[in-house]
């Protein structure tokens, strides 16, 4: 089967991070393509940059949607994820959703590591919105950060805060492209789980795809009224 | 002042009897300007619907908000509410929270009128993420409905279900644009306050505007990053 | 029309704050009479001191009612609030709740400043009962408070806390009569809304009335059964 | 020990009959009065009537605090019980939480019966202010009520429905006074526990003067400020 | 890999629908083995049957957990899984869990459809725990049930009822073992994904294995203390 | 009367300082026995070791259950609770249960002093699920322990973090058999109430088998189905 990863910003090479790293953990089992929207800004953090790459995101979804039996957008505030489950009775999945469920699955609470202290309010509503407050240690932005380093060295010490103050017991890259290895450095150091969105989600969208099932159209995301 | 209400569709009638029904409110107060978003549908129900209209929404936003001192999107769903507050330090209000915020202070419980039913699970989730549920009596949809009639009638048998059956104190109009005196016909025969959201928002909006307090942009409405 | 503040402590000085400041911000659009309650305690902090001032404030508000359109009790408490609702069909607006409910359409989180830490668990849930505890960021009081100082002294230091330690992004001054220009001067020096409980009932008590709805009476507020 | 039953209405045999169902459960374990406020109005229902009571009962209170070792208010709504523990260490005890409280220790869901529909909104308001309303089955009132009936025929209609329609495993008599096995009566007929509010209260109240504990007056329920 | 799906009662046929099911499901991809527990009862509905069968489970899984990278208990109930993932750190999942976590990614509201009414209040525990009570539209216990009949049969009132008077839009089978195709033969008839936990849970516990992550070892599950 | 305390664990000693305590405690009212359960470990802190004491406990439980009136398990877990309220009609109570409800009817809030970190996930879940969070004010483990001291001497430096830092207006000792006075010891010291769970479950558990009443059998207890 093939799966289709949005990454909702322009930025090519994050995409094709995002493919690399798909395809490494899909393998031969299914085909995963990442695309992003040409129109969207290259860095998505406000409402407004979202709202700039929306449009190209679902039309970007509406020509590929009969190509692909699951799909996946991969900003970490799941952006469109109920408009695209409108235009699909496919599985569609966030990795926002995907990774903090799971996260639950792993342990009695998360921290969320992300990069600006101004996605803590949308972040903290996100988590709510899912039933999953009560399972938030905290949510840790990057502190004293030093672009020159490697991800893994800008996130280690908050997230080192988050699980020896806010006591998290997992860890999630709160925010898409994290690929290249980060979850496994910081699991290393500081040994718990840390969890990418984009596998978590993969893990959900191939599994539901094989399994049959897709987003139901009997009320909410029907497309008629 | 003047105040800026932003109906997100793109009926040109609608945005008129807005703007007729919110200078019948505001009288000499204040001036108020109704306007529609002529790249948006026509009628707007699915998320789907609502990402069209955004763009030229913000579009509209941006052109007119050095014109203005308080703006009002004018859809129940309050779309883009939080867009608008990241490019502005003045208030943005919105129909659904001002309604739904309103109502708790006249009565310990509410419901909802809104035309479909795949509307209701995104309105459940909007009143929670409000904090609200707990004073939900019920959100109720045209039943057995004749488009001939007015709306007061079309509402009629649902409104007396919530009031009667699930024990609403006061009725919310789910919908922009309920406004040549919906409000008032049903309240009159259901002994019930009903309100009607955009009279509601335009008590918050011109009252902030008046008081000199905006949007926050300490944290999440800041722009930069 | 006619707005009646009713200042539930026995103040004089209090009330004619109070009054000034109602009617500066009221203009000519509404007269607003604030009076205390004679028989009650100069200052209100305790339970007890509330039950010594609450039948004085019901005789009042019974003598009141017929004369004005629209009632605001002007403690943070929102004292008498559901007793005054089923005495009248009238709005009856309390400031606890108004500053809560406008505070959370200007930005994503507040806190509340008063005097005194034995008031903080029944702010915790008076906040929780009007279904806004995930918006608070905090409950501050006056730190080596100097009472020699000015109150937008005595409070900046908490206040400054509650924006940068506890993240607020509005700030609310939670207790009546801090009247002269408070607000607008903590507002000012930290550059974020801050809101005076009284000002956020008269929007609401003035707009409520103007719109020509009240307190619905068909069943909590209903007085026969 | 001395327990203090205080009846907020002026109803005389109302408080006799507390008096004897109290002696009757406390044996001669403690002695238990029963005192009625002659200020407070015959019956209380609504808020007003609650404001009425209050005065009174706080004044006698205050008299005969020093003469015994816990106290209980002995209407559901569990009135005054804030200022209560204001004024005093030792235990203060309301019907409706010890019952609702107790009645969780029975069975994994409960329904209030009382007498009228108008008290439905501030009793859910009780249930979720003591974080109860996950155990909450339903609140039901008399139906076609014929007051010729003894009280167990009265409450029959809907303790029958509560149990068989609502799922209650416990059942709670919301309202004071209702004494004389009226707790037994319907046990019997529909096989699950059902609670007097008094007895509860002085379970608890008896057993934590018996413990020696009371009510703490390092914050909340201090006096000075 | 290999999995081992843990079916906590002693019916071994039980167990063999659920190898064969997992088998079918999984493919090739992984091994998986189901094994039942022979000292525990045929079937486990209370808590007091569950409690018989946990000793033998926790020895099964404490002799088998070297040999196996993931784990499944297949009740809905989760039985033992807090336990499980002390005694290990690779990833233990639950049937209950992992059907309602997918199920909330596939439309806005569940439905579970179960045997008996005495499960609804644990199962109503369950739901909660897990944060998700706003999702669930109703438990659904068979109604007039023939036994004779195949299980889609049985199930199908319920089903119905659930989908279109309680707006479910996603349904779950609140049972293990329901394996024969159940799930594909309600939702062929009803239009809404209708969930089998243990496919649920495969796919998690098979997308963790493959992923690398288990179980946090740093508070709750560690074993020292 | 007879009341039953099952001490989970296989400590000799333990049962008998409860049972001293209990007996201190009821005096000539009621009998009090105290059982441990041999086959189970000496010390129970994780689930795992939960389940070895469980099936001895269930075992006693149903040799014992005919010779007495109401029924504790004596780990602030509340270890089988539904279990044996399954097997018995009589009341169950637990010593977290308990002296959770019974805290906040001394304060706003309270704090829970236990031994070790890996305990405080589970007890937050078990606050949550009796609807108490909203009153927790922290759960506080022993710092530096030295294990030669008494155990008030252990507890003290926590038990005032949880007072002076976290506003705890009652402490909980968390845990069962700190039973030799360490509840006043503490409390002289603190000046707030702290609470043994022990004798709170008794005050309730005798309450409730003198007030005659039970667990509830029509659902969620019932055995057969």
């Amino acid at each position: 089967m093939k799966i289709l990863v949005i990454n909702p910003n322009s930025d090519e090479n994050f995409s094709k991070d995002m493919e690399v790293c798909g395809r490494d953990f899909m393998g031969k089992r299914h085909v995963v393509d990442a695309r992003c929207v040409p129109s969207a800004p290259k860095f998505i953090v406000t409402d407004y940059e979202k709202s700039l790459a929306i449009p190209g995101l679902v039309k970007l979804f509406q020509e590929e949607e009969p190509h692909y039996e699951a799909f996946i957008t991969a900003a970490f505030c799941d952006p469109a994820i109920h408009i695209l489950r409108e235009l699909t009775s496919k599985p569609v999945l966030g990795i926002g959703e995907c990774s903090i469920k799971l996260a639950t699955m792993l342990g009695s609470s998360f921290s969320i590591l992300t990069f600006y202290d101004r996605s803590i309010p949308s972040l903290h509503e996100q988590v709510a919105a899912l039933g999953m407050e009560k399972y938030l240690a905290s949510i840790r932005v990057l502190e004293e950060d030093d672009p020159s380093l490697p991800y893994e060295e800008r996130f280690y010490p908050s997230a080192q805060k988050a699980v020896y103050q806010d006591k998290a017991e997992v860890l999630i890259l709160g925010c898409g492209g994290l690929t290249n290895g980060v979850d496994k450095k910081l699991s290393q150091r500081l040994h718990v789980p840390v969890l990418d969105g984009l596998i978590c989600a993969l893990i959900v969208a191939s599994g539901l795809a094989e399994y049959g099932v897709g987003t139901s159209k009997i009320c909410r995301y029907k497309k008629e009224y």
